[in-house]
């Protein structure tokens, strides 16, 4: 023992070793890790909707041997704790379902332990299976069950009971072999009671949450319009009772969440004219998202709309219809909007005491002027602009689409909607964020209900299975709920300008079977595709004028929106955003897909041409094997857009898609033993 | 505003709003998001060596359209910090390069604002480009700079140069358009010294942390020797001074880490006899692995072997040759270990009194104990554990292998290894676990330098490539790193006791081309493989009899592992681990991958026939690619082992490779610029 080239161990780390193993021996030897649905770890709340089965997920382990046993504890919105036994799956990942039976916020803490008594149950068995002696098991496993009897209580109700139970083991008469002994222990009634209860090394993971909304957060069907254009004599203003004529069309289309843009009076100070330009003309209506005049602000209606009489009457006849009215909600006020006036300190101003307007340099918005989040008067604008939400919620409204939200800070919307939810677990915020990826997956995060998309730019097959599959897997598929809009007021894409009618069906028929939720902007249904030229934006846009439209001019594609949103409403596989599979269709203008219900009793497949001037064949795959039958099978199907029921015999068929048709097919495969 | 149906929302959400909303304000509008590397949110530290440039990536973002600025704090394990400018790539992922210059733990913040004077001088430099007025921008811009000024405060060297620079923009005079003023503030020196000084809205990621060993960590050839079977005289007990005299030859094999099995007295209580029977024969050695005896325990050697003089001797040849020499680091205990008769409370004992032999059930280990670790005298038995690693690091040892460490307790390995680098940043530890996937990787991220992996019984293509790729990509690649062992006294695989030399052959070129770190047991270069009939262990095993070996007995494949160690310690491109890329040879037998250093200056191919039984030909791809050539392209080539230059045309050729002759091909590609 010479010859060291270090001082003696004991003597170099010094005397406070023990306290410090100390702390290091009450950490718990099992390990909780890769928890899922959990974003961030914990930082954000998944989404679920009401009365979906949330699949807990985590990998539970710990160094040895020892059986282990793992719950997860659930808290409700409304505060009620209830706990559910965790399932191992193998692996060493282990899992829980929960219903999720209230809307609101859910708390989940997983709890594992190491399990002595269950150990002991499981080596004993083992050691009798291989003719080993088990006399000192035998005391060692009454000392754990009545170490587990004690920790039940006296209390608990079979308390007594499982201790005569345990004296059996030892019967008056004395006789009675070990393995008559042991067989006390291993009774299915004092294992279901004993096992479990003793908890060795406990760790705990916290801070799991999920956010419950109402279904319609996860499918709905929206339909945009600006009331102003809803008249249907020329050079007159629309109102709310215009808008209230129009529902039994709109209703009977399919469409439950009827989107006004902005309702508020129109700011005059810079107003802007037809086509976005600088000098209004005579007359000029202005664009409604230039929010605030004399007539009021942000918790006022543009006095020609009808006033808040009108709005009510329109509130209460679109639920009348079954459908929900979505407002606007654009926090940029006109230079004109009494706040200025009212609160001068709201507002940034320039080292010549003007107001500074909206920018995005070179870019100027010089008929809007941002609030100041940060300003000297801060926090009360926040405190205003959550009161126009609560206001408007006082009206009865419960979902309001945000314009671009990625330009105000990310603090005050996880403010406002915790703040908003806090009274109001029903009410959905759609994010309109067209930015950078992670700006736009990060609202989601902060609690945004829905979210604007790429989707309205993915048009080729290899675009559109990319993204797509992006959308539904994690962590995507857990925060961010995407309404795929297929057009808005700003946005007229160009495969729209050029595609001609089939691309009007092309798009919609995408939008309306991949997304969940999904929008257009009224105009889209006559297929209006007249844009400014080279820009993705409508030619003579109703945001800056008045305008009347023919709900029944020909060439629309109504019939088109009827049929896939009645089919949306009757089948349940549409209702699910992640169930989506791409089939293979040999020919990369076509876009291939099925979606099922996990019992494979509603199972829809789908098959668009996306070129809207070519017809396009393609072989492709009836995926027999997904009812485990073999690559010769006939199959029962049904044709959804004509009602004719067919059937395929073998794996590869052919279709042809022509855009002078229809560009797209939908088919319902139906099950064998449901044929039969 | 009437028909409320809703109380004014002021009066509903009380009056603590304002307090409430101040905390939001507080915080950071920027985002840092998924750091990398980060395993667990910083709950434990990834692996990197000294020499190696760490690049830390963020998504860094926030909303708004300001310029974001970040940087990175780096403490090393002295305790100096430095910042590094993070450098945006796009997308919103930043990083910053840091080069790792000594070992022991650094830790690593990363901080992120906006940057209001580096958002003005951007935006005004759009706004001059489209010709607008931007007179009170230079008004703004001026009050900026002169606010980073004061920032910056009067001490800093450049203070009064900057201030008499700002001032030219208004010029004694008084002659200057605009246009000059502003070029004043846009002058580089003031850009650089300026832009970034104001930071709003500073975000924070600490806890980023990055444990940095010494090079062999990453990079080592073990050869694992049972030291009592170096005698050359059959029945004499071999000696470190038989080791000795063995290590020319292993060093010109090309190893570096020279691996003892357990070096300490063994106990003669339950001694194991030859094949592990449970009556010992006369005479027999035992298990190294029953450690302790009346000699003494894990602090003491094995009396035969030569002493603690021998020990000291073999561990100074070994460091004159060029290697080290590693330890059995095995925590049970004999029955007839001091330990027992000196703590007996370091025992757990039965109802009848007796020590618990170790068992796995219906499995026993008759001549071992375990200690407890959580008995009635912990911490104890942990210090002792440590002092045990302590002294023989006393003793010139900076290797350990772990023997099983999943069956001993997570926080115990996680302390004691914590507790030993605190002194000794230098020492490895490797896990041998061959357990659970996941109990392998957590063991990694508690502290283990070198894993164990399942290389040892991955045989096809597809599992090899798929274990490969799963090893080299993150979580995996920033914590584990495999060690991949051929075999072990444990383990004779079924495909080495099948296969014939060309398996032993096929084996030793996967483990050492595709392992960074990897091993041989002593006999697998004679392809010794003799069975326990049924079983993947080692027929008259020498755990539990003394052996002799001809170390030069026919059939050896001596020459190949010298050649495949040369080629490692020669070629960069072998010393990294997540640098390989599977390429295509169509044929499943054949598995074809490159590895190459990032300039391609070094760039290697391996090929090689997974089936010992059967020549196999295969076409297969010269990555032409990889040099930008097309396919058609001629490229020169070296065959790595027959020295022979050469050159491919065309990307597609053929390759036939002969298990009787030899299995592997091996490659070096020239890179074409320095082929001319």
């Amino acid at each position: 023992m010479q010859d060291r080239s270090e001082p003696a161990p004991s003597a170099r780390l010094g005397e406070a070793d023990a306290l410090q193993v100390g702390e290091w021996g009450r950490l718990s030897r099992v390990v909780i890790e890769h928890v899922a649905p959990s974003i961030d770890g914990g930082r954000f709340m998944a989404k679920r909707v009401v009365g979906d089965v949330l699949a807990l997920e985590a990998d539970i382990y710990a160094d040895g041997h020892d059986v282990i046993g793992a719950q997860l504890a659930a808290r409700s919105p409304g505060g009620r704790w209830h706990d559910v036994a965790m399932q191992p799956l193998g692996n060493d990942r282990w899992r829980a379902d929960v219903e999720l039976t209230e809307i609101g916020a859910w708390t989940f803490t997983i709890e594992a332990w190491r399990d002595p008594f269950g150990t002991w149950l499981r080596d004993v068995a083992k050691k009798q299976a291989a003719g080993q002696a088990v006399d000192l098991e035998l005391i060692e496993g009454l000392a754990l069950a009545h170490q587990a009897l004690r920790h039940l209580g006296s209390s608990h109700p079979n308390a007594d009971a499982l201790s005569s139970r345990l004296d059996e083991a030892y019967p008056a008469s004395g006789q009675a072999s070990t393995a008559q002994r042991l067989a006390v222990l291993q009774r299915p009634e004092v294992v279901n009671a004993l096992a479990g209860v003793l908890r060795d090394s406990m760790a705990r993971h916290t801070d799991i949450g999920v956010w419950v909304d109402r279904k319609r957060a996860a499918f709905s069907t929206w339909y945009e319009l600006m009331p102003r254009s809803q008249s249907r004599i020329p050079g007159r203003h629309g109102t709310f009772d215009d808008v209230v004529a129009r529902l039994p069309e709109i209703r009977d289309l399919g469409f439950d969440v009827l989107y006004l843009t902005p309702i508020h009076p129109i700011g005059r100070v810079n107003r802007k004219g037809r086509n976005n330009s600088l000098q209004a003309e005579e007359g000029a209506p202005g664009s409604p998202y230039a929010i605030g005049s004399a007539e009021g602000g942000h918790d006022a209606i543009h006095p020609e709309l009808g006033g808040i009489e009108g709005f009510a009457r329109l509130v209460q006849a679109a639920r009348a219809h079954g459908m929900e009215i979505a407002l606007d909600f654009a926090v940029q006020c006109a230079p004109d909007h009494p706040w200025l006036a009212q609160h001068p300190d709201w507002f940034e101003r320039r080292p010549d005491g003007t107001i500074k307007f909206a920018e995005n340099p070179p870019k100027k918005y010089e008929d809007i002027v941002n609030v100041a989040f940060y300003g000297p008067s801060f926090p009360e604008v926040w405190v205003a602009l959550r009161d126009v939400v609560l206001f408007w919620i006082g009206q009865g409204v419960r979902i309001f689409r945000v314009d671009n939200p990625h330009t105000k800070p990310f603090p005050f919307w996880e403010w406002l909607i915790r703040e908003v939810r806090e009274a109001h677990p029903d009410v959905i915020f759609l994010s309109e964020a067209f930015t950078r990826p992670k700006v736009m997956h990060y609202l989601a995060k902060l609690g945004f209900t829905q979210s604007y998309s790429y989707f309205t730019w993915r048009n080729t097959k290899a675009e559109l299975t990319d993204y797509i599959e992006e959308l539904t897997s994690a962590p995507s598929r857990d925060v961010m709920r995407p309404n795929f809009f297929a057009n808005t007021p700003d946005i007229l894409p160009f495969f729209l300008q050029t595609g001609g009618r089939a691309a009007f069906q092309i798009r919609l028929f995408l939008a309306a079977t991949l997304g969940t939720s999904y929008g257009i902007y009224s105009g889209f249904e006559l297929c209006e595709a007249t844009p400014v030229p080279g820009k993705e934006e409508y030619l003579n846009s109703e945001k800056y004028e008045l305008k009347v439209w023919d709900w029944n001019r020909p060439g629309h594609i109504k019939e088109d929106v009827r049929r896939l949103n009645m089919l949306r409403q009757s089948s349940p596989a549409l209702q699910s955003f992640a169930n989506v599979t791409f089939y293979n269709a040999w020919n990369d203008h076509v876009l291939y897909f099925g979606k099922a219900t996990p019992d494979k009793r509603d199972f829809l497949l789908f098959a668009v041409n996306l070129d809207p001037h070519t017809p396009q064949g393609a072989h492709f795959e009836v995926p027999l094997w997904e009812f485990d039958l073999p690559d010769d099978a006939k199959i029962q199907a049904e044709d959804l857009v004509t009602g004719q029921p067919f059937a395929w015999t073998g794996k590869v068929q052919h279709m042809w898609l022509d855009p002078k048709e229809r560009p797209y097919m939908i088919w319902r495969l139906i099950a064998p033993s449901r044929a039969q």
